[in-house]
């Protein structure tokens, strides 16, 4: 990695915008990949509202192109595409590509850096996690309430000069990072985030406080944990379960926050079921773990994404 | 049961008002209790849309009541109220009962006519169920759009002469009714299309057209009524299997509609889940049949019920 590398955003939403505008802040040289926001971040920039302090970024401080084409070879790609996108992957990163480019991915869901590894080459990618809060509520506006913290671990040989490299980058960027020798640990932890939170929040149309503030949803989150634990252990991946209580006060301090699958449904665009809910059922069923709420979860998530990307408008309003 | 028997109606709304109605519009002296509506209904009337024809019912030809004191005490009571009103039952049946009054309950779910039995002697009881759709859609008017047949059964003694008497009631009525020696095979089975319809369309908020109108919904409705049909039979009722698939295009026939369920969660009101969702669960756990979606869909359930009835608003619009 340079001292000075030159950084791709993939997937400039609440993610992906917040990141690469917290690195262009610090003099990095950030080039996004946007689309409908194009016009008003090359005009205005990025409006970031954070509780790691606000901040404007201006159109001159960082590069955005509306194509692959428009980039130079970069030395490191921040993935934070929808694994819904993942047929756009030789589209969009390929022709970004140098002999050295590192891909980082923070994409939910399981089985991400093993797919990019087979289409890139597995000492490309970097595996990484973002514990983040972060929603995009106008055309180049981001609202980041809570956390921020991105944990990773090089796909090929874990807690390498490289990953602490981008490590540094991000902590150098007011994001705190933290390398990892086994990075599976992080992203089973926040699998089971997702299940609990992105399941029940999207299936019932509820926020976090909503799902935590009755004993029957702090009941089921903690189940749905206990599940994703048990898969987790039948891969060798050891999680204390205590983790299924202490989600439910370390979740009430996001406040009222609806997840992007939640955004999803509500706006009728397809859903990131495989990665967060097929892979770790395909897990359960090789090792015979019983999930029942898993299963359930992913069985009427399958009819709601089916139902909302079958050509039906939207199924209810934004308060 | 007289020749011209008197018929209380005690929970005027989609179901028990058009029973009401069509039973008073074929001249039977009906007393109905009636709250948010009597200022309408004793004013113009009971305005019936039927698939089985529309008519208008003037307010001379039936009885209107605010209070069960002001009822005389009646042959036959029929009992279309929530089972969320079941600690009503004592001070709106009891002023009612004359020594030979029968109740007949078209309740939702399992266990409502032990429970009246319980409290106002087996002998009173008629088991029954009602195969319809129908909604309030303003005060004084209803929306019938589907069905309409009740299956009942003497509590005691199942295909009795009274239980033969009553349904002749209704067939005099334009209502198609029938008598069956054990009502418990229909209980069993309007339970397994309560559970899929009202249990997924409260859940996911969606019509049953939408729930129908992917494969996903498709195997999860079937797969549910199959959890149903396995805690039946551990129970002795015997349903058949292609009753899991036939339950699909015979619910189809029904349109876009939205459960009574459904539409208490619209409205923040609590949900009939305990003789619809914990009855079945509680025979499946004393028999040891699996039935992992019935249980998650317990679960969610319980989570919406109690987060509705906390205090909060309504969760979504109504379009």
């Amino acid at each position: 990695m340079h001292s000075s590398p030159s950084i791709a955003i993939i997937g400039s939403g609440a993610i992906g915008g917040y990141y690469g505008a917290r690195l262009a802040q610090h003099g990095h040289n950030v080039h996004f990949l946007v689309r409908s926001d194009f016009q008003t971040v090359t005009q205005t920039g990025w409006t970031i509202r954070s509780t790691s302090g606000d901040f404007q970024l201006p159109p001159e401080h960082f590069h955005a192109h509306t194509s692959p084409a428009q980039f130079p070879p970069v030395d490191l790609i921040v993935l934070t595409l929808k694994s819904t996108a993942a047929d756009q992957y030789d589209s969009l990163i390929t022709p970004l590509l140098g002999p050295h480019t590192a891909i980082l991915t923070l994409q939910n869901g399981l089985g991400n850096e093993q797919l990019l590894a087979d289409r890139f080459g597995p000492h490309r990618i970097i595996a990484g996690l973002a514990w983040i809060c972060s929603t995009r509520t106008a055309p180049g506006v981001i609202n980041h309430t809570f956390g921020g913290k991105i944990q990773l671990s090089d796909y090929v040989g874990g807690a390498t000069n490289r990953a602490k490299s981008v490590a540094h980058l991000f902590n150098h960027s007011n994001i705190e990072a933290e390398v990892l020798s086994d990075v599976r640990t992080g992203k089973w932890r926040k699998l089971a985030w997702n299940v609990a939170f992105s399941g029940l929040g999207t299936i019932l149309d509820l926020p976090t406080d909503r799902i935590l503030s009755t004993e029957a949803g702090v009941q089921l989150v903690s189940a749905l944990v206990r599940e994703i634990i048990a898969i987790a252990a039948a891969q060798g991946v050891s999680i204390p379960d205590e983790f299924a209580d202490e989600i439910v006060p370390f979740t009430r301090k996001m406040g009222a926050y609806r997840t992007s699958m939640q955004i999803d449904r509500k706006l009728g665009r397809p859903m990131e079921l495989d990665p967060i809910f097929a892979a770790p059922l395909r897990y359960a069923r090789q090792s015979d773990v019983p999930c029942p709420r898993l299963s359930t979860l992913y069985e009427l998530l399958s009819l709601l994404d089916a139902s909302l990307t079958s050509g039906q408008q939207p199924l209810t309003t934004d308060r």
